[in-house]
């Protein structure tokens, strides 16, 4: 069994190369369109191939239980998403880079900077990353429909991919919504659930599990799994971005809190800090925190208890994301799960 | 063979009744995620249901040849992808209403206005709509993958929207960039042919065909059919802004000269014009145009001969789409195709 020894670099490796061609393909159709159409895929191209880790592609892989060409198009498609709801997030976000690079919308304000004055420039640029996304989107399900799985697994893969996008662009609204919009109450594990969870977990597992045809049981296994591991993820990802060192994780650790982000750190700290610890916090929220007042309530965060009972939630999570595949009777695909708990439980990032 | 006796309003009918159903069923859904994502849902439903005039869901009834229940997921799919298209657009245009009521964008500026200022609210309020917009293409597929058609179709179908959104952002792109951007060259006939024709007159038509099963033959005589259409339809459109009455047609006049938008009337007049001609029309494309030098620049038009030319093209395009159906053994779908064509020379908005 070969190809069943895969690991995450071989399948980023694939798919890389697999987005490349794809990319590639339509930038070329695009010329026939107009020369500012092969512009745009060509910024599309810049900016989605050879970034990111491909962990949700690598889930599919490990879903279907080995690396091959058949399982390649739908790997591909949740990846494709994925880096459509960054393209359409980072407009709403108003970020110009991502990793470091200027994303769609930064390359566009650069170019239409050169026509117009900077508010139209951004207001254009936003427009194009707003198209570059939905032709990925509508690309991601072009990818399944060709896929040469059973018709069975293609329908089932595409009905999940709808799942997922309804599920995410409910949890991107809570999450957008959250700092400001105050008559209505947001619970931050639904916003984990609903914005991480099902299009990066849930989707790419059971994408690859339904090509493989397990069984309606693994599958309700599987899916509890991805769920409770997409929730610890998040929890651990708002933890890395106030507690981690800001050159490894990537991002300013004060944006959070200057956004005054509803995270589950933030609403524990709320419920359980004392009258001194509430008068520094209502600074949360604000863009004028300084770097002082972020460490001062950091601190209170781990005073308050807030910091601990984060971790104890996300401990819950991973151990009962771990639960629900312990049935599992394929002992290779149990393996490849818990050791991608190890990893995620692990990373610095 | 009753259900081949179909009209507009019948088909308009059962696809405002199906599209209420399916938006319904999301927004009861979404009431499970969260109270803010049902609010989505229902500024989905106020301003996608009952509007608009079902001319895509028709052609889509008219490739297939009868109108029943098997049909209806794909000929709402069609307008799903549009409406989605619309308030994608609606947002690039910075418009706040569509048929002199609020959009999506402008109820949620409204909404957010409560809670912040205008800027950020109409950002905002741009992000829900854009969210919207993501829904409803991802909608437009299940609808596909769910239809009771034949395996080979529904594959088709959904190759031929994933073709439709490819070209209408490529259309879309140009349309926004060719007033501003000077260093590539845009042609009006690209554009309506991109923008228009695609995914509005190809992508209807040919689905409604695959599901029919009809030869490949017929398939390109219909593509070729609607492409000439599409293109004639919107020089009538570019007419009609500029020519019709504002009243009918439902939108100020002026807009187009105000945004300087490359149509064919605009390209044909600065071909002829002579110097006096030229010299009033550099006000093209200038938000200050006075209503009196719009006037001006309308009688230069007809007088400079660029109307007539264009309405020389418009009609070359509906004869050539008139050709290629010419040949079509099925009476009765030429029969409704030429009805068709009549009804869209005929139209006053």
């Amino acid at each position: 069994m070969m190809n069943s020894e895969y690991s995450l670099k071989a399948v980023k490796q694939s798919i890389d190369d697999y987005l490349d061609k794809v990319i590639q393909k339509r930038c070329h159709e695009a010329k026939s369109v107009s020369e500012a159409y092969a512009k745009l895929w060509l910024a599309i191209r810049e900016t989605a191939t050879h970034s990111g880790k491909r962990v949700r592609p690598y889930l599919t892989v490990v879903g279907y239980g080995k690396m091959n060409d058949d399982i390649l198009p739908i790997a591909a498609s949740q990846e494709l998403i994925h880096i459509a709801m960054l393209m359409h997030d980072d407009i709403i976000d108003r970020d110009y880079t991502r990793h470091g690079v200027k994303n769609i919308s930064g390359l566009y304000r650069e170019y239409y900077g050169r026509f117009l004055d900077d508010e139209d420039a951004v207001h254009y640029a936003h427009s194009s990353a707003l198209l570059a996304g939905d032709l990925l989107i509508s690309e991601a399900y072009r990818q399944i429909s060709k896929a040469p799985v059973s018709q069975e697994a293609r329908s089932k893969v595409s009905e999940q991919l709808s799942k997922s996008i309804y599920e995410v662009v409910g949890g991107e609204l809570m999450d957008v919504e959250s700092p400001f919009v105050s008559d209505v109450e947001f619970n931050p594990l639904d916003i984990y659930r609903y914005k991480t969870a099902s299009y990066s977990f849930v989707g790419p597992l059971l994408s690859g599990a339904y090509c493989r045809g397990v069984s309606p049981d693994v599958i309700d296994c599987l899916e509890s799994f991805a769920i409770n591991l997409g929730v610890a993820y998040q929890i651990q990802d708002d933890l890395l971005g106030v507690y981690g060192d800001e050159a490894v994780v990537g991002k300013p650790k004060m944006s959070d809190f200057q956004e005054g982000k509803k995270t589950l750190l933030a609403l524990h700290h709320q419920q359980m800090a004392d009258d001194q610890q509430i008068s520094r916090f209502i600074l949360y929220g604000s863009e004028e925190i300084t770097r002082e007042q972020f460490e001062d309530i950091k601190k209170d965060m781990i005073e308050s208890g807030a910091y601990d009972k984060t971790r104890v939630v996300m401990q819950d999570y991973f151990d009962r994301a771990l639960q629900y595949i312990s049935q599992i009777s394929d002992r290779n695909l149990l393996q490849k799960l818990t050791s991608f708990v190890d990893q995620i439980k692990d990373r610095q990032q």
